[in-house]
């Protein structure tokens, strides 16, 4: 494929996208296929001879299509959104045109320079505490999820709290058992960071929650106070702000006072949650902030960049190097030697790393601040306007607070009914919806953050649920 | 920004990248800026309203492109390539325009099934031992690097060594100390990982090297006595197929037989060289294969596949899903509960995961396994081409053997003479060449394996090179 074939397969390949995102109401939202089944229609062995690029879009027409779940669809609600956007699709075409490797500032200085630049707009757009900011002791990273920052948190809090033996002579060489806290609502990625980083499952403690799903404080403490008294040594708490299940708000302010009391380190996790901070009235939610170590959100949950990005910040970023770095021969450079750049591979796992922050660049220059700001507040208002209509409901009521565009749900009539309703929506194929379980009963969530989701099609899933529910 | 306007700015982007393509013989390959030049050219604040598409592309144009070492030049030999290519791209656009999570096979059955696939056909193309296939007890998943898959692998070695034990209770319960063994040639991930995993620095082996820089199995063996003798415990060896510094290939048959004989976790990294077994005649270096539990390659080193996309495979993946899954209520679904699929978020660290089997499949489709034979073929044979020139220079000399697209060399009056040709060829912008240091010196690297490499640049290089050195 020369250049000539490459610019016409490209329309090609951007014609399909166009016409599928502007098909996409057609087509079911959930898959419809069998274990097995796209996989049967692919050929045992890989081709010898090289195949017509038109033969492989058919293909995705013809195989790959009907065989996904359509999170792009206006009328998905499931999980979190993962909300793609055109100028972000854009973005990461040209990172895959430009091919170009940020591993180190020196072998792409303009990868790393718009990517810190990015990760400070961002802290401007929600006015996070300045200590996140590149201009100080802290700054910012793009990594692949939210469950990597975690870990990545989680081992700088690991080497700060035990002065960096661990790093040198391992866990087993640790005087004490090292103790992680987070809540009974946390996303598992806590529990796989715990496991990673050699603490073992069980000495992660999972503090209670109060009506609201939120971490109690005062239990957080007496956890802490117990494993102190134990002669365990805690170094970790993660709070989440906007939990998976219910969207629940760890108290920030509280839980920072506990450890900062205790000298322990804490991430906050607003993977979903995080990007409504561009809107000032949702501020709130990150009360306290400036007394975390290390915070992160993702948006390509809710900010219109496609996966992957999460946006993860560290108050002392040498720390998150010095956990994280080995530096090799064969990559020393006079820059890096120099002390004056960012080399992003120190600031987590992988070694390479591509030019995602023209994502973010594109993202936030096509909407500016305030069509960030707008594209929130509409997914806000909708899931008001539809928790209102469940509350006044006889036959269907709010599992828990809404929170910003998630709607937790259920049926008066128990968890059979609850879900004989979503069963109902997700066989009709119209919308999508997942569920999770609070205080021990089966709820639906409807997480509204789509790109192309507007009033209209809350409005058509609502009229569902109360046919459903009847 | 609507589809109208996506298509349009989607072609404007696509004349950009073909533009660059096109004319980058014209730019110097490394980048010519200062640290914080490029930023100093970006608005310190984000925008507050949306700005044309326009502008954004001109400051890709102004900004970013003067700002990049060209990583696509045909003259860019450093470190090791990371040869995209137009089908490739055209993957990574599809996937991002398509938008889809494949976290678990029922949030997009086709991107987990496609990618299964193509690991399997992976597995054809490399001729890789059977163990490594899906039908049996083991198979293949996309990691971003092989610095995770160099992770995963311990983790589920440490975890198979203990009887998950560590996993449960974390590493400080460990009775003995975990040693983890690999050369002293290997690349710097496996220390990160191991002090990730929190084995700890000082419990990493680095097993000395023989002329050719390759593990001693003998030195391995007497390593591994030594730590039994002392009360530790082996877990871990990483072999690798083609080191970073000079090419060289551990042998895995002999390093297979020490593993089995302690039942100790044998993982061999071939990230670069692995691309080169889809030529029957360079499959040697894979001799003993089989007895890896697992293995890696990175098809976006030299396979025509832009980053990321490292292929990871073990022979038996319920140890690798039952070191990293966790199942929180909220991803509970029929299709995961019938057992009949996989969850490719249990095979690595990151929850989400974007549909890369796509740019597998567009590259092997359209080049066939013909063409990826004869891209591998075309650059071996210009490194052997240069290797002879340099051993029959009075001036230069090879500073290891050549091995497939990598050539070491030196210039016979020592480091200052070396560190002149080196710095020579960079200043010039016309190639671009990256170092290591081998039995104490300085050596050059030239690594041949761009998409749009040609004899005729190699044999440019050698031009220049022969005129610097005199």
């Amino acid at each position: 494929m020369n250049l000539d074939d490459f610019r016409r397969h490209a329309h090609e390949t951007i014609d399909l996208i166009v016409d599928y995102l502007g098909t996409i109401e057609e087509r079911p939202v959930g898959p419809r296929v069998a274990p097995g089944e796209v996989r049967s229609q692919l050929p045992s062995h890989p081709p010898e001879r090289p195949e017509p690029f038109e033969a492989v879009l058919d293909d995705v027409r013809r195989i790959v299509l009907p065989g996904l779940m359509h999170w792009q669809h206006p009328a998905f609600f499931g999980y979190f959104p993962a909300n793609a956007s055109p100028p972000a699709i854009l973005g990461e075409l040209l990172s895959a045109g430009l091919g170009v490797q940020g591993m180190l500032w020196a072998t792409s200085p303009a990868c790393t320079e718009v990517e810190t630049h990015m990760l400070d707009w961002m802290a401007d757009l929600l006015a996070l505490p300045a200590r996140f900011r590149s201009d100080g002791a802290g700054g910012g990273v793009i990594q692949d999820t939210a469950s990597s920052s975690t870990l990545c948190a989680l081992l700088a809090a690991r080497e700060r709290a035990t002065g960096f033996t661990v790093d040198a002579h391992g866990l087993s060489s640790a005087h004490e058992t090292l103790v992680a806290y987070t809540s009974d609502q946390a996303h598992s990625s806590v529990e796989k960071a715990v496991r990673i980083a050699g603490l073992g499952r069980e000495n992660l403690r999972l503090i209670e929650t109060d009506g609201h799903h939120a971490m109690r404080p005062e239990a957080l403490a007496a956890a802490i106070d117990a494993d102190l008294d134990a002669g365990r040594q805690p170094v970790f708490v993660c709070a989440t702000v906007g939990t998976t299940s219910s969207g629940a708000v760890d108290p920030v302010r509280a839980i920072g006072d506990v450890c900062g009391r205790h000298g322990i380190w804490l991430h906050v996790d607003a993977a979903w949650a995080g990007s409504a901070a561009v809107c000032p009235e949702f501020r709130t939610m990150h009360d306290g902030l400036e007394r975390a170590d290390s915070y992160c959100f993702n948006p390509h949950k809710w900010l219109l960049t496609n996966f992957d990005c999460d946006c993860f910040y560290v108050a002392d970023r040498s720390l998150l190097v010095r956990t994280l770095s080995v530096l090799p021969e064969y990559l020393r450079n006079t820059a890096t030697a120099s002390g004056k750049v960012i080399d992003y591979r120190d600031w987590h796992i992988p070694l390479g790393r591509r030019f995602r922050a023209l994502k973010l660049w594109f993202v936030i220059r096509s909407y500016g601040a305030e069509g960030l700001r707008e594209h929130i507040r509409r997914h806000v208002a909708s899931a008001e306007a539809l928790a209102a209509r469940v509350s006044a409901s006889h036959r269907l009521e709010l599992a828990a607070p809404p929170f910003l565009g998630l709607v937790c749900l259920r049926h008066r009539d128990g968890d059979e009914a609850t879900q004989r309703l979503l069963d109902g929506v997700n066989a009709s194929g119209a919308a999508f919806l997942t569920h999770t379980r609070l205080g021990g009963h089966l709820v639906v969530r409807v997480a509204i953050g789509g790109t192309w989701t507007r009033e209209e099609h809350v409005e058509r899933l609502w009229e569902r649920l109360e046919v459903l529910a009847t």
